[in-house]
């Protein structure tokens, strides 16, 4: 059923609240037309679902949006561009814009968040855009992030003054482009997992990331899984379920 | 002989009209210089030539479609922009622009419609543009669709709850992008034909669609067969050829 | 300086056993001619080197797991053939081998194992042997180790019979070839790290494993995280680091 | 439960004869250890699970097909050596060897054949073992099968002398390598769908059938979808699906 | 020596008219700083040197065309912009625009045309734009072109209706995109050579012409060769060699 | 049969004008079972079918070669072992093999040969296999071959000291492998048509071919066009298809 | 520890100047907040850091460029726009840009040059921004750079004209699309190291680059090697590390 | 002229040995048949003839090296089985096999060896080979080389340890699989260049070598140039190039 038919028998008397609460409490999802909004995922994975911003319209991330916040949802759209805050802002005042990361949050719920952090490494400055949407993620997510920038292998004593902040954590994201060698680094450095993002930067035969992703597959340091390109994102996300296991 | 002849010399009274009928009768093809329109394809496979607008000028889209006309074909017109449907909008009255699909089609003649229908199922709402190419494509062709939206695996349980129009169908049609695993667990469940569509809807290393049409083109579940990426038409289209069979 | 030439000191009396064991402990590497035993390794990131067989002389596999048994490591070495183990079993009674796995275990030194396990999840019959590595190094690591085999989505129920041994796991590995989409479904169904490891079952199109490989890190299905084809080793050794994390 | 434990409980009489039928019955798979068994499969999608040999050791086929015989499922088991298949005749004398096809099949029931046939067709000779294993999947699958063989397009009157053949299929399959022209033929002549299979067949810049899977894709005649490189049985499975429609 | 150089020289009267020609003849190059234009080029293989506009800038298409119209050679320039030929206008007002080919010509001299002609086939009306550079190259090399349009294999007949145009040439060029099938047809049905140039018309896995490319490549019928991705110069060019074989 | 000599019979009163006229109708292809043999395409293309061994079964090749033996074609049979060959000298004494080009040709009528040549060209040493099938290939068509061997660019010298044998045949055909740099070379010396093929010689990133495939297809000179990797039976043929035109 | 911090603390007198050189000439690196610039590389590797400049913002590349210069330093900024230019300007009127090579430098300090130079050769006019490049980029370093354009092969006389200037470099950077052939042929007349820098000139099946890529990694010619696809900047570095050898 | 040919007519009288002397003298190559050996090569880059194995016969192989013994060239032939060496070593007893490096030596003549040397770096024991290949190579050329075994990035404590003998030299070599992280790291840490060679050393997604490739390609430290994948001979041969220069 959707919930605009639940809402509707409220209104006219056909369904009691009592009633209405059961229904919206015992729906897994919400449909609303041009998306099915798994509410039912928090419970089960631990975390709300994520707007995909890219090939959705203006008017579709509305509709998810509004649904997700009469569910009190934390919010997390990625991939969106200024313009479309600026028509989520005219409904929804609490939403934050990160430009870098290029993400939309709103918080409405405090999540407990664990002593424990994650650390978010860059190779360059180039980079931080990926980095960016993994440390929003993280934090949305209920997580302390500490961000080391720009200590990437061409100057690899930065790396070595910045230590601290990387093995003092409980997972290491580590966002790279070009031939993406920095989490093989750090894999052999540190004694806690490594999340590796490789980012499209790069010359030609970067292509698009694909250099940096085959390199951190191919990791001779153990201990480094990876994610897809430029996918701060799963990044975030992988490395939240990690810091938040008991 | 071109059709400009054939009426040339009607024209002319050197061909009767009777003549004229069975020149174009006996044509196979009607040559409009920058195409040779397929007039007995209907015949031969069920359904009339369709126009793929993209590398061809508005000019040739309008010569193709005023020819058709002529032969009172349906019309679909797959990739066509909102500015092209203007034009032809001007000397066809009829002709109605779907945004989503992104085709424009011209119903000339009523076709006869099975009783059975064709499920149309994306797994996320980004891919729906493809998903409703081939809505369209199966519709004007004369079949009934049902459109299940947004079932992908991140919370199968929402497919469960759907699995009765896509049990009910005669064949489906799956349209999903990133990891492209919805049409495999779908093939699983079902004892129908299964027309993956792999969109190009992800990250980096989706690598515009390819990451899904591997992942279709390997399904561990048989009963599965793919067409090009982005092809909601193509998908449309062999959906209505086995609808149809008798 | 070589571990030889240190023996060699001693024996001649240029050096006391008491200097030689400061060497030992000193020495971040054993240099044994054809390697650099990375001695330090396990105190940087929690476990001694590991030896991978292929493009290694039966010679210097030997050399360096003699050397490494005077260090008392734990010994894993992974493609290793059975004829190369029984070369082992020569002077090292202790050796196991998994034929399976095709990996060879030396066990010199209790670890202590967690409480929590670890689940290995199999999407075929095929992928076992990648699966295995992934075991037995899980296993030597000192973790507990719960096998879930031939849960692929072509019969989706024989996953939810088994979901229990998932969730109740710290971290989830899952092998799968051909499409690879398992990881995608259990990555909607739970709320820990799933590894997954694309192994290269399959037809033509699998590409050694490509498919799978592109599927998983597609995966619309958040925390998931990837690692190199068949490499059931770097699946189980991160999942190690994921479950003995405090 | 494993098969084992109903089957000694039922020995031990802790479990009645009834009572072992309803476990088998309410059981959707037979746990055999080195694979669960989808003993519900048939009921889902109409055809037994069937055995993908590659990756598995002749004990594992061995022991899936002693189950299965127990169950009295017809069997088919793929790309399989004649090797495998002496072993097999062991203990199952009804088994039959398709050397073309790589196959083994058992026959224990006999299934309603449909009266209409599938078309199986090559564009070469080379391309015959992959459209065997394609034709010797539809036959136990309950099809009649027509042949055609070294009908490609380098001679393409061969073809229409054989249109005959192809037209009266309610499904065509259509096993082609090197440019993989045939299935775009035949889809412009034909209201049937067109199941084609490319096969690894060609020189160099086939790179193993990647040429012809691509043309598959790309066909500009509609009505044709593809199935992975090489295989047939993918194909005649899904022409299956397609020719027992009622 | 620089073509500068050599007429200041003359200018100054350091040079006399007859030496300059002789430099002129002697001079294998001309060196107009950006580029050395190869003025041999026709004497060693037939044609002059021929223009690719993209990369470069307007001025550097300008002072090469200048020197060659000094040159008194016929100019080819491909891959044009019309602004690009509103500039070359200004200083050449011979020159002509060919739009769907996107080429500048210029006239400057007859060449001999042979009896016997060129045929450039089309599968589909957009594959036009290639087919048209190649039948402007060949034209301006000096070659009579006979044009067949759209006549690609999802209604072959279309083929066989035009067979003369084509059966009747000295050697022919055929460009068409998706799964360029249509030079394998044409192969294997005429005695001359085939140049086939794939074009990157198509769905998303024709990837931009790979699929063309490599079907083409893998033509069974034998007596097909080709050249890159779009590249209707180059067809045109090949087939002007072989036009004018005596 | 040839067309000639079912005339020729009739002209002798050999044959019936009755039994003729069935023999026209009739014939199109020899139908074997295992293939269909097209004794048309001579008429048609200009040469027989020719026989591409791999893939095909040792009775397969010897029934084809029987029937065309009857038919009193030339043979050519391509990828042929020498075991192959031994099998068919038992009944075929004519037959030769060419170990190099690994090829079989049996000559049983004599063909015109032009007063022109080709020249068969290869870079290096290691390219030669492939340009031998070209080589064999041109002769049993008719063709006088020159070969060239060993003029790759590393040095160059070595091509001037024998461009003679090129620039005096009619068409070049050059085989290499590695970088493939040699037609380009010799595309940018001659006016004539140059076939390039490129050889799968050379280390790890050759690809097999691909990197002196996507050279050759690159190529900056013009009259260049290219056959599939390995190809030399396509290079040959399609020389000789040039060589011959009148 | 920042550069702010310690400028602050001598502005505030919390720090001597004699300490605040002391922490300049201690640090390895100074931390801008979006960047840790790598002070220590010139006397690690002989060459100040270089900015890259896609991928950073205007601010971040102003940030880095006023820390360089209060560092004294040489400064290149490669891929940078006319605009960006324009803002760098307003602080630094030294900085010069180059437009085909669309590079900024500002020379602070002046650098011994080498008594050999360094020839930078291009393939075809198109080539020149990527040489332009390289050449920009060892002028900056402190080396005489001779420039040779467009001697590609198509014209192979063109660059034994221009052979001394390159036989009389000391290395030689070779700038070539298309095929990529140069190269070769110049390791094939010199014996002096020369590093090939693919560019993405050329039609489609170039690939953007990858064919010229793939080409000069299988030089068959030694004494060759390659950096990335228009990576003219690390062709110019790499020359100047040659040049520079004592 | 053949070589067998001047022979002869010395031999006959029909030249006198001065005569002979100066044909040999003025040959820039030796044409045995098979192979035209550049004879001119030495002068020309500064080393002789190199001879890659695979694709040549035992006989053509022989043949090469007899020539060029009589030529008192050295001899380098690669990729050599120890097969071939022992056919090689019947005639010339001078001659050395390396296996690691898999190649043949003969060394002829005495080099003059520069004071300096190269370094030939391993990231792994499994790349020994490739780096062995460059070793023998650099020493054959006349250069004195230094290795260093096993220091890649999975413990970077190993390089630091080792850095002594890699800035003590004049030109790194380094060979590494997997991520093919190596060059980079040691490119950030010395003024010297640095020849990257990728080894085909990994798992799955390495693509044999092609990830490690990629990544060189793409190294963030300047100062990396790269050759073939496994190509340890162009590497050995490239460091020479710089070693040697004066």
């Amino acid at each position: 059923m959707e919930v605009r038919h639940i809402l509707e028998k409220i209104k006219d008397g056909r369904l009691s609240v009592e009633e209405g609460i059961g229904y919206f409490k015992g729906l897994h999802y919400l449909d609303v037309g041009c998306a099915k909004i798994d509410t039912h995922r928090e419970e089960r994975v631990g975390y709300p679902e994520v707007i995909f911003c890219p090939g959705k319209t203006t008017d579709q991330v509305k509709t998810i949006i509004q649904a997700m916040l009469e569910w009190d949802s934390n919010i997390l759209a990625t991939r969106a561009s200024e313009n479309l805050f600026e028509e989520i802002r005219t409904f929804c005042p609490d939403a934050v814009y990160h430009p870098l990361a290029r993400a939309i949050t709103v918080k409405k719920r405090d999540i407990e968040t664990p002593a424990t952090y994650i650390a978010v490494v860059t190779a360059g400055t180039s980079d931080v855009p990926v980095a960016e949407e993994a440390a929003v993620t993280a934090e949305i997510f209920g997580n302390r992030v500490e961000r080391v920038v720009d200590v990437g292998v061409a100057g690899i004593h930065r790396l070595f003054y910045n230590m601290d902040a990387i093995t003092g954590a409980r997972v290491v994201v580590v966002a790279a482009g070009m031939e993406g060698a920095l989490p093989s680094i750090i894999g052999g450095l540190v004694d806690k997992p490594v999340i590796a993002v490789p980012t499209s930067v790069g010359y030609g035969a970067s292509f698009n990331g694909l250099a940096a992703l085959l390199s951190m597959l191919n990791s001779c340091a153990s201990g480094v899984c990876v994610v897809n390109i430029d996918n701060g994102f799963g990044a975030g996300y992988m490395a939240s379920t990690i810091n938040r296991l008991t």
